[in-house]
């Protein structure tokens, strides 16, 4: 289907005069910090970066994009770690940065929503959102960075979405513009629709490839008025997964996190980052930190999860634990979270995964995993962690003490192979968060039925019939 | 791109053959029932009642109308309010009652999910989860009878989307026949899975226009510990907004309901059913079911919300409450609200709308409504009620005393079209819960811009060429 063609000096031209010359980089120097991501893992080449500030421009730029047969390849903070915002190598495609369309157009508190455009800053969205005594739940890893349009394109998840859901989750209404430039303006605000087809799910986690996500309505909560935050010790997986039970039991709705830690991610953590430190008196084969919040101040949250450790204490489903009692010692315990990425960069080369299982099969997978390492790189470390209660682990593993990295590295197909085929077995999917975008394409036909792939390519076909769109990317 | 026609002898012979003559019904006695629904507001013909035990049974159906060129109406609980499960008056569809598809083929205790058929009804499945220590929250009035599949492909709403969200928030994965009778098995049962485009989303809310939904993984929850229940009295509609947010910031997420309730509405209820009393010792213009949950028993959420009543009240918001002690108190205060549509129909005839608008338009909405209903039926009596927290107005009109129901009854359509003026111009939705089916399709074209609309068919052309499913359906 593609129509694909590279841009002429003449169409570059007139895509430079839609924003001005100000706002186009032509230089590659200039756009060295746009073709690459920061572990450098994927890089492009581009004949043109455009920073449209508004969505008529971003029309205008589809409109001869899809006359011209040009490929667009939208980014937004270009912190996506499977390549969706980076172009090819070809240098024949044009890189839409959204970072200038970033207004915030409209506050409804009674409401509880706001209207943001998609170069919005996650943490901007999250600041503004509290200035206006009202929660944005989304948190992940790059929230200082990526953007809402593109958190909501590849449907971010994050630390909060045990208790809020994923990105789409948190939206109400979208504005796209579409591959042939037209817009649509979906900008509602309201909990209930039903006039028709939902289409900004379909938009959504989409990576670009079907419309460019240019506003969202976000939903916002109450802010806390209480949160609890405890480290728990575990003696083994299954005891987790039995405390899992018991503390989606007491809170569901008030369970905010519950991020799993194993005792080497905790060593690494406390072995390279100043300042932290082991959080129980003694060494335990696995860790949670789990979250209560409440909006309701006189709920005795924090009576109410010093009552549920006890019980579970007693239970022997856990070995010990300690709760916060101070925001300083909340962050303290966040941290050790927060790091468990980075500290692996200390330790050498790590082969990651963003997979998630059912909940209940988090214990067998993680036990087969990890046989799988051991016959297939003896010595490798393997750093399970993350959101258990999604059932999303980040099964990264780290080299072999003293190996030479790159021959560790070059194991990262093999053993995503044989680490997926875990996976599927147990009915899960290879990318949980993170997307396809160009590092798991050629994984889909093994992964998806026949039937799914060809709706996939079907609406694609629909939606975007020159394949302008994200050329390479998803389908 | 219709090519549907009337099927042959032959044809329907076909069609017998695959479910077998004891499930397929040819009588036109024996197929009335399927052939309206309960208001008898929509009602339709049949060349044949299908019902199908199997999914593979389904996709023959749906391959051998492919082939034939025969049009497809599916059929759940046959309650839905807008003739979406109803056939047209020309006798040449192919009715698909699901009903026989009614297994549950899995429970998930750990993941907090299950996979049950098109077929159950709803308020089985809730049965099920409840003995399984599980909630699945969806409450909507006819539990009873409506079916999973309906459900599902209404997006049905109901009174617990506050807390729980609509019908589609609460599924995992699906399973879809498709026009040609594939088989899309998405009956995922992961909370996060970015492997791809979001298809199920598709699906839910297109009415059996786009696919037939075969199966789903639905979410359970846990069984709420406490829950405090009261009736409120307003002075005015905006007081209630004010109410709305102070008990919104306070329990957020434990907010399980918040329903408005006109004074001539208890009235209505209070004068014909039995065993119904005022539940205020004086009349007040407005007043709202709350409802608030807690799955920690220990959280005190009944001081919690009569602290938060006498705030309200020292604050001059409401004007008087009551809390039910016991779950005989709450059940008393509930069918207040249940019998509000039903109470209507003592009340002669009645005008209905199922809209939305933006929280903080509500007051604007009815205030402006009621203006409109006395100018163009002078005594004509509003009674709006409903899902406050999610901006969803049910705005049903009473005819004047002793007027003639059938001469108020013509001013039908005249009305829905003013009253959905006034929504359009507040950004709302003239179908909040209940679906565009047949009633509301003509109105489409008006309320959507060309744009979606395009969007939309482009869809049912991709998913549907032929147009076998569901004709005359929402788009």
């Amino acid at each position: 289907m593609t129509e694909i063609k590279a841009p002429s000096p003449e169409t570059l031209q007139r895509f430079i005069e839609i924003v001005g010359a100000d706002h186009a980089i032509t230089d590659e120097t200039e756009m060295a910090s746009y073709m690459h991501e920061w572990r450098d893992r994927f890089h492009g080449k581009a004949a043109l970066v455009l920073k449209p500030a508004t969505v008529d421009e971003v029309s205008k730029i589809l409109a001869l994009a899809n006359e011209t047969g040009t490929a667009i390849v939208p980014q937004g903070g270009n912190t996506g770690l499977v390549g969706g915002q980076i172009p090819s190598d070809a240098g024949d495609e044009v890189l839409l940065n959204l970072s200038r369309l970033n207004h915030i157009r409209d506050i409804d508190l009674a409401g509880n929503c706001m209207t943001v455009e998609a170069g919005l800053v996650l943490a901007k969205a999250q600041e503004v959102a509290l200035n206006a005594g009202r929660l944005f739940p989304l948190r992940i890893a790059s929230e200082g960075s990526c953007q809402i349009g593109g958190v909501l394109s590849t449907n971010a998840g994050g630390t909060a979405v045990l208790a809020y859901g994923n990105a789409r989750d948190l939206v109400l209404g979208l504005e796209v513009v579409l591959a042939d430039g037209r817009v649509w303006d979906g900008l509602k605000s309201l909990r209930k629709d039903n006039s028709g087809y939902d289409l900004k799910h379909l938009f959504m986690g989409a990576e670009g490839t079907l419309g460019i996500i240019t506003a969202a309505v976000i939903r916002l909560f109450p802010i806390p008025a209480e949160t609890a935050t405890a480290m728990v010790g575990f003696n083994s997986l299954q005891d987790a997964a039995a405390f899992f039970d018991r503390a989606y039991g007491f809170g569901s709705t008030e369970l905010t996190a519950f991020e799993i830690l194993p005792r080497i991610g905790i060593e690494f953590v406390t072995r390279h980052f100043e300042g932290t430190k082991d959080p129980l008196d003694s060494a335990h084969p696995w860790y949670a930190l789990i979250e209560f919040s409440s909006a309701n101040a006189d709920a005795g949250l924090s009576s109410g999860v010093e009552a549920l450790l006890s019980e579970a204490l007693e239970a022997g489903e856990i070995a010990d634990a300690t709760i916060a009692h101070s925001i300083d010692q909340a962050r303290a315990l966040w941290r050790l979270r927060e790091e468990m990425s980075e500290a692996q960069k200390y330790e050498g080369g790590s082969i990651k995964h963003d997979v998630s299982v059912p909940v209940a099969d988090i214990p067998e997978f993680i036990t087969r995993a990890d046989q799988l390492i051991q016959l297939m790189v003896s010595g490798a470390r393997p750093v399970p962690f993350g959101h258990y209660g999604d059932g999303n682990i980040h099964y990264n593993v780290s080299q072999p003490p003293g190996q030479d990295k790159a021959i560790f590295l070059s194991h990262w197909e093999a053993v995503n192979a044989a680490v997926h085929e875990i996976v599927l077995d147990l009915n899960g999917s290879i990318s949980a968060e993170h997307g396809i975008g160009q590092a798991k394409r050629d994984m889909l036909p093994h992964v998806k039925s026949e039937v799914e792939l060809e709706l996939m390519r079907s609406l694609k076909q629909t939606l975007d019939p020159k394949g302008i769109l994200n050329p390479g990317k998803v389908v």
